[in-house]
């Protein structure tokens, strides 16, 4: 399980829908050639569009280097698809009957040494393996939509599956950067459809109801348990909830309501001494000793992670949170336009957080977003001085030519910081500005940039002086910070 | 609804538990004076503790000022609590009879124009209102937990409460930054906790029957659905899980397993056509037009966003997310080992294209991505000398910490690039690397980074030599590059 390589090279697709064609699209980013078969007319354009998504979210999850991306060849039958395959992948529509005549015909073409996953949300394995050749190579591996990006695989196998099948499955899709979940014991719907089809049940009651629109359903989840349910799973949220008590607490507490009417759902187990203690072991062993205030503390930073990335995507609470921002802006009269007011000071048009996404491997920002926040807040000069998009649009522009660096200490995911910024120079087609990025937490000083930037006439593509409004107000500036001492780490050149 | 401001200066709270202590902090950080009652002689500490994870957590979830922090005072009674308040709280554990009896009691020592709303999870709100003074002025403010940070708070009046009392009520929450739900009919466990109760009781069978321990089944959640139900619902993500035939289709093709014994939750309603009907429509108007690859890449971000949080919590997928990014710097590494067999020669071990996120407002790779660009260089160049995973991993890292940029010519959207590598120097503690950057297309020379690293010991946080086989490599690719003439843009300043 601990292998890294799976030995596999080609994968055999079977059903190219939305499960098979983000099978096909994992396969591909992650360098497998995929052998793809599925009745569809239309399924190498839908495949196509789903490889431009799933290409799209990897190039931003992640800088690591991808490997060269697989080969895909579509075929005319399952056979053709199992035959050139090292590892098979069934993602049929969800009918027994069908699952069962396609792994059979499928498992005939291949080698007999060749592992054969389903994508089945709930059928059993032993059944829809039971006309395969070697069903011992049959394993359930359930995904999640969309498949490019979600990590889990549920792993069951049926009655003939050898553990040894299940294991490399499992490795298998950790290639994929998936995280495989073993389902023990071979049940209807596994584990994740289990709850997912209890709560889409109790959702359609309440629409049958008239109790809620599917809208606010939805809001109901996503701007309540949701979240939680992105990092920790409902046990671990209950046992936080639980209070310095924990979970036999909160099993006392909450109890009783399950005899109440909370759900449509009333046919509940006994909670027994022996179920309480048997949840409430559990839960000790998940915690593996993690206190309360640690555990409410890493659940409140991942909740942080996630209310900050909706806001980037302005969606969700992200918006919420973006719109109560600017009424806590409003409410406290700040501004950049009031902070700049006093031009003789270093101007603090800029400040920014690092964002996770900003970090490398070791662990700090990584060298280029310093580059970006020194550009985003040399962009803030030049709005003040009124080159904006209408200046762009009008054919004229600004570009850095030239730009030095230097790094004096580090930042980390979270921390804020703020751009100071002086204008050394504003003459005729040249700019020079000089940043300082400073933490707001201690006032560190992490970076200085200096930049040579040109006034430029984009249509003519050639230096051009800006117009007298911009040129007054950069020079302004300049005069304004003439007293400042020369700054420390202008002009140097990279001692060789 | 939509006045901003409540009018509300000072809260009374009844009760300081997990949830009456969680709306302490955040009325306390929000600006609100907060009176509090609680039996527990340890209230005080531990809504002290409380208002520490709440401080931290609001310090890290925005950058917008907060107002000055409210002031707290405990009080022996429930009517000093309410006497006090512009707005009452209550918070008492989930007993029908101790709430009906609170209220009444708070409701008498309260201005009759104050408004009460209650934290129950799902008790009716006609019910617990019985006994109080002016019932109208009552509703259900229903929270999750923690308090201080979850957005949702479910608005559920009784058969007195005014609509005027709910919109007061929705506007307060609204000034603590939180997502008001108006749930319209009056229904035990309101929306959420219904939702929340379905699943759990799914869970607690799984455990009483064997299938799965808490853990897989929080694994099962926050490897799978979780992440999604953080930004959309279940009836929007199965909206998008029918393709391109939208939620119809999905209803048509998983309408049958609502029949299928995948959860223990079988008194299902009846997927009548008026009930499809229904689901579709309100789904068409939720989707608001958005089409289906808009809302796919939509769902995408907002994931991304999520995992990328998550890593740099090193939590739940986050923790998966990093390992695998080891597992392809190592694959890279190894694949770039290979490919710089020849050192005398600049070395091209990096190659990029310019995507479309990369441009900025002029239509160019924005100034930034030319140093992720270099970054990205110096890493594979790294990487060949041995410094890896491992080696970071080992607490020795090499830090950029100076850099000189020259912007040649500009890189549009989709051009190939090639960077070109040399090792000027490498002695002691020190590296100094030059890199050009070359268009695929037509050689073009577009940037040059002249770039200074030092080796450190990230342990000690100081510079400090490389072991002998870093140095030696580093060393060797410098004396087989000696014979290249020098560099044309290195060694420069930035002319004042």
């Amino acid at each position: 399980m601990s292998d890294p390589t799976s030995g596999v090279k080609t994968v055999g697709l079977l059903g190219a829908g939305v499960i098979g064609g983000g099978w096909a699209v994992r396969c591909l980013i992650h360098g497998y050639d995929v052998v793809l078969y599925d009745p569809d007319p239309e399924a190498d354009r839908k495949v196509g569009e789903m490889l431009e998504n799933g290409r799209r979210a990897w190039r931003q999850l992640t800088l690591a280097p991808l490997p060269r991306e697989g080969r895909l060849t579509l075929v005319r039958s399952p056979g053709e698809a199992a035959e050139a395959a090292d590892f098979v992948q069934e993602s049929a529509p969800e009918r027994e009957d069908l699952k069962i005549r396609l792994l059979a015909e499928a498992s005939r073409a291949a080698r007999p040494d060749v592992i054969f996953g389903s994508s089945t949300s709930g059928l059993l394995p032993t059944r829809i393996a039971s006309q395969m050749t070697h069903p011992e190579r049959f394993t359930v591996g359930h995904p999640f939509n969309p498949v490019y990006l979600m990590p889990l695989v549920e792993v069951c196998g049926g009655e003939k599956t050898t553990m040894e099948t299940k294991e490399k499955a499992m490795a298998f899709y950790r290639t994929l950067g998936m995280h495989p979940l073993h389902v023990r014991k071979e049940i209807d719907g596994f584990i994740a459809d289990r709850m997912m089809e209890a709560l889409w049940r109790e959702a359609l009651w309440m629409v049958n109801d008239g109790v809620a629109t599917v809208e606010e359903i939805d809001d109901a989840i996503r701007f309540g348990p949701g979240p939680r349910w992105a990092f920790m799973g409902t046990f671990l949220i209950y046992r936080i909830a639980g209070g310095e008590a924990g979970m036999r607490h909160f099993m006392a507490q909450f109890g009783p309501s399950l005899q109440w009417p909370w759900t449509k759902f009333m046919n509940v187990p006994e909670l027994t001494d022996a179920l309480v203690d048997e949840i409430a072991t559990q839960s000790d062993r998940q915690a593996a000793g993690a206190d309360l205030r640690s555990l409410e503390r890493l659940r409140d930073d991942c909740l942080i992670q996630i209310f900050q990335g909706l806001k980037a995507k302005n969606f969700a609470y992200g918006a919420d949170l973006a719109q109560f921002e600017k009424t806590l802006y409003d409410r406290a009269h700040a501004g950049v336009a009031a902070a700049a007011e006093d031009l003789s000071a270093p101007l603090r048009l800029h400040r920014a957080t690092v964002l996770p996404e900003w970090t490398d491997y070791n662990g700090h920002m990584t060298e280029s977003r310093y580059l970006q926040v020194f550009g985003d807040a040399s962009d803030a000069l030049l709005r003040l001085a009124g080159i904006d998009q209408a200046y762009v649009a009008a054919g004229r522009s600004c570009y850095t030519v030239e730009t030095h660096i230097c790094h004096l200490a580090e930042a980390k995911a979270g921390e804020a910081m703020t751009v100071a910024t002086r204008v050394l120079a504003a003459k005729g087609k040249t700019l020079q500005v000089y940043h300082e990025l400073f933490r707001d937490r201690d006032g560190a000083r992490l970076a200085t940039g200096e930049h040579m930037l040109l006034h430029v006439n984009t249509r003519e593509s050639r230096a051009a002086e800006p117009p007298a409004t911009v040129a007054d107000k950069l020079a302004d500036i300049a005069a304004a910070q003439a007293h400042l001492p020369p700054p420390d780490k202008a002009g140097r050149a990279i001692a060789g």
